[in-house]
């Protein structure tokens, strides 16, 4: 079984980086059921690094603007919802929840550059994984990586230790982009058949 | 629009990483279809670090073995494909075509911690899409990522100079796994609400 052509498009091949946002809301129940799609997504060794820090009241949204860049202040605020997808850099203290193995969490305790990494890297798919189950559940989205991370963290995350990685707008389109795609790398440009 | 609970099955509810794999190829058309959806993801200022080497012959799968570790050797190898998701540090060398914005590509050249966290970011997300666009295609997937970077930077990207971020064996399983998915963190674990 595999997806059909509208799902296809859906997730990626009409899917576009909206400009602005209808005002439509996005509920907490919706909120709730893109999480329960993202946890599911794999990790290595289950280690769900992963943390969602959802923003939603006009009143949160607006301590983002000192975080942005000047280009983004307007997209960004003006969205219903917009998610701090980050990660806790002590998530190996989770592996006995989440993987049985033994010893696993010693193994990252005793090693930071690793651990560093495996929070980075994973936490990172997990948050691929948030781009497109919003999609999957008719949402646009607006990722954004040109922040100040610490200015995020010292106003939302410095109560749970948590690191930003990236921030990803959620609403609804008001309409499709005035440009076209941007073009991509060709396969042969970007792989190696071997 | 939205997914169907079909899709969202596929996607996610009902996928797992596969124990072992059918003896049924996978085609090199389904690689390019794969990478013309992976390739439609969104990635910071559309920078598309990814580059991707799909080892498909016997030969270059075995030339893997060495990089693994012993609990990988047999479902690797015995996948019908395995991609090392890797990625370009010299990514900013081709924004002339992905990005028009003057200055974006010395900006990145002259900031190499910036660059390589820019690659390291956006091309794990565009592994994350190939692992959702690999199962909307009906593939399964198992992502690795504990395995010898460097070796497999020798052995198969040197000529390219590219970096490798971790692995994704591709196929049709060979059943369910037979043990349960292990548990997830609860959205009161990994998120908040603001």
């Amino acid at each position: 079984m595999s997806l059909d052509e509208a799902g296809l498009d859906l997730l990626f091949r009409t899917a576009r980086t909206p400009q602005g946002w209808r005002d439509a809301p996005v509920s907490d129940d919706t909120l709730r059921q893109l999480y329960d799609l993202v946890r599911l997504g794999p990790t290595s060794g289950n280690c769900s690094p992963a943390r969602f820090v959802f923003l939603r009241t006009q009143d949160n949204r607006e301590r983002l603007r000192s975080a942005l860049s000047d280009g983004n202040v307007d997209k960004v605020l003006s969205a219903p919802v917009t998610v701090i997808v980050a990660h806790d850099p002590l998530f190996f203290d989770r592996l006995g929840v989440l993987n049985p193995e033994p010893g696993l969490r010693a193994w990252f305790a005793a090693d930071v550059g690793l651990a560093e990494e495996t929070a980075f890297r994973n936490g990172t798919l997990q948050g691929g994984y948030l781009i497109l189950a919003a999609r999957a559940l008719g949402l646009d989205v607006l990722p954004i990586s040109g922040f100040d991370a610490y200015a995020v963290e010292d106003s939302f995350l410095a109560g749970q230790g948590w690191r930003a990685n990236f921030l990803v707008s959620l609403g609804y389109a008001d309409g499709p982009p005035a440009l076209p795609r941007a073009p991509r790398l060709t396969f042969d440009e970007a792989c190696l058949l071997l």
